[in-house]
């Protein structure tokens, strides 16, 4: 029981709407000291005031991790906006030797704890996960496409152009650029320098990609409609839809055709039996 | 009560349109003047001509929102497109001394007057404006990504590619610029001569935003037809269809009154002759 | 009669299908004589045959467009598909001195009666031009964006960047490829040299132009859209749609009614006086 | 008998899962075999390897189709995708002369043949393949206004720019390079060196083609919806809707009803007390 207390009070501090926006601050102010390093003349007069920050700042995430972990044991790891900020945590924990710069540079990305903590920030980044399963196969495609390409460039365009296609890496580079529509003319005027027919492939492969980058485009716009039409037909199900005015008329109609039918048989002296359970009304 | 009928007055002149007429034309010219202006040939043999047709248009613009202003009073302020207009026309009555060249070249946006004034371009912008809630928290999350990347590649790249990445302002303008997609293969290469991984970061920086600007376009566009949708749906809504719920009772109470009918008949004792194949039950 | 007689000749011919595919045939000869002209060695060699080719074409045009007026008289203009060919067919017979070289380019515009002559074709341009009155405001607020912006980058960087922003024609120019994100980068890293600031101008610049131009490409799909559903909603219009099993089902049961009703008045010997017109079946 | 059970046991082991995972696996393994043999130290340590892998995996592909064709036979070209197949590795088969270095580097091409074997990418590529013949007419139009424009360019600007438009060819390449938007300004630069209008041509040729490139993109972005909607329309099916004319149809057949029995009533002088309200007529 007080074990349950404690853990309670914990989620309740962990949960709270003040820490929630400690947290945020902290979040933005770490950016903005990480961001104000990479300015050489700030860095050179406030260099050790922005390290403070930032191991302050790193200090409080441990603790709130800790916390939270305390708080939820278990299910902390079920989430996995959980996993995403103890791993961006963890990364500035392990300890850098002077040669691994690029964990220094990794610092700045505890700026995305802002995804997992702002939360329409979280929905968003939710949706756009959610819209990468219907894309599969056609960036499948897509890679397949490319690595066809580039194994063919390689092997075509190597010899006479080893700066841009020298192997299977600069191949795949290149051609990756040429898929954005970057400089591709340049690309493909050296090549055909030595290749007069290399139009052929650069004219083929930008067309291919085009028209699969259209219709991946196109997949997940049309997964987006049908959600939203979905949702919309939900919204629109109202089972008394049209022709009620009409129908109630025909009703009244027939009503009055058998009041009028009753009373032609008391007239008559007709008794009810045999008809138990079939009327209606 | 003379002071309303002043009021009436100076409203029916300002909105009259003439009044309109007057000023898209003066608008125009003012505009024209100032194009010119920027053509060394006319401007060195017509300068104070041009000069003369801006003051002209100024003075014109301060008289009619000082006239609206007087018409609507209070209610003036509560338009935004009076707001908008009372400060591009206020940025040219602000003293420029010979250092503020800015303040100068910042006339030409009395030219967006057109914008307030002409009502089908009134509608065209507000729709534009309608659309930019929806896209907010993409907006921010691509700042964030921006941020990030930025912060990360001052920090890696900075040393080795000053021109690109030297500091926080240069790095955001760089990979702005490889956002659009622009020369990103020159900077790119550039730095990949000196970090032979640096495709890495750039590859996934493309792909991340272009997944994200892709989203943000299908938030848009299926925001823009959902609106469409309800329009429509409002048109359709046609009094012509029923629900399966009526159709059941009409039969319920179509067959009851059969039954009626029959138990009519055979305490008359009629025969059934001559009725098979018409009967549904 | 002779007259009109001889008109209905005139217009089987002109609008017989053996007519139409030869003037395809001629269209596409003419082209690529006109094509391979530009071609030094073949024009070397086969240069006045070519131009004979082209003569023999522009005849068989003149005659197929006297027949035609010939043949609709007054009704040959209302059709702006035959103004669109008879201006074409037109700039090829204007006497062309030997500095009008841009007419002699023009010759190629022939190519374009393709689009008139194939009904497909003719089709597609349609709806094509079906799209531009959705996009005009749209198209309208762009090029205002557009000129104020050459005007004020006119007035701030021409004295330093006149390659650029020299007058007002370079700096439409420069903007315009500024908006297709054409080297931007380079422009601006140019005219950031001179002022610090002008990156402001120029992501604020791109940021408007694709704002706008994204939502001018929305009100295009969604205007496409809708008239796809406009043309859907017709097609779904079955009158018979739905519940037509429980409607025969329900006329089927009132007849059969009807019929022991009228059985029943024959065993009564009753008249079927005043009844006429309000039966149905 | 014997040669059916024959062909039903080898179209069982053709068609097993297991054979299929297995034609995967060697897809997957030559793919990668023939993308090692462009990395120089790879190719340098284990070219023979490379070069062993790459035969054993061309006899596979070569008995597998043998036995799908024996065990369809005329049913074997009759599925496009076992034609495109046959077409695939029959390229590795053509004797290469030293001279045709173009076929060797076509054998990457067999990776395709995982879109042939994997049923999601086979599903995602006719899809796309689908997509083609609505996108026919307006590519059409493309490619007319493109030859119509590379023969004017080529025209125009062939003299002073033979670099960008000495000959048709160029004239095509460069001007489908301006429609991808690369580079587009240096041309453009280059050609208004010598002839000051040619921003004409080339803002003119951008914007005809963006239109156009948007509208092509439209139309297959609405077919794509109009396919979802049909299959949506389709589970839409709900058996609740009735149309007015039956509903009008039942009205009057109620109505008849009620006038006979009024007359039957009529007949036998029942008074009409104790109905009033209920009527609708």
């Amino acid at each position: 029981m007080p074990i349950a207390k404690r853990h309670g009070g914990v989620r309740g501090v962990v949960e709270s709407q003040i820490t929630q926006r400690v947290i945020i601050a902290v979040i933005l102010i770490n950016a903005a000291a990480l961001g104000l390093e990479t300015v050489p003349q700030v860095a050179a007069h406030h260099g050790p005031l922005l390290q403070a920050i930032d191991r302050i700042a790193l200090a409080i995430f441990v603790i709130e991790l800790a916390a939270k972990a305390c708080a939820y044991r278990t299910g902390f790891v079920r989430d996995p906006w959980n996993l995403f900020d103890a791993a961006i945590v963890g990364i500035s924990l392990v300890p850098h030797s002077a040669g691994l710069s690029v964990l220094r540079a990794l610092r700045i990305l505890r700026a995305l704890r802002l995804i997992s903590t702002v939360p329409s920030m979280r929905r968003v980044v939710s949706a756009l996960l959610s819209a990468i399963p219907g894309m599969a196969s056609i960036a499948a495609l897509l890679m397949l496409v490319l690595y066809v390409a580039a194994v063919m460039a390689a092997k075509l365009y190597g010899a006479t152009n080893p700066e841009y296609f020298g192997d299977l890496g600069s191949s795949l580079f290149t051609l990756f650029q040429v898929m954005t529509g970057e400089s591709w003319s340049n690309v493909a005027r050296a090549v055909m320098d030595h290749h007069p027919w290399a139009w052929l492939f650069f004219v083929g492969f930008i067309l291919v990609c085009t028209f699969v980058v259209l219709n991946l485009f196109i997949a997940v716009v049309v997964r987006a409609m049908e959600e939203g039409e979905a949702a919309a037909s939900q919204r629109a199900a109202h089972p008394d839809k049209a022709s009620q005015a009409d129908i109630t008329l025909l009703l009244a109609e027939i009503s009055a055709l058998r009041a009028e039918i009753q009373a032609l048989r008391k007239t008559h002296g007709i008794p009810e039996e045999d008809r138990s359970g079939q009327s209606v009304s």
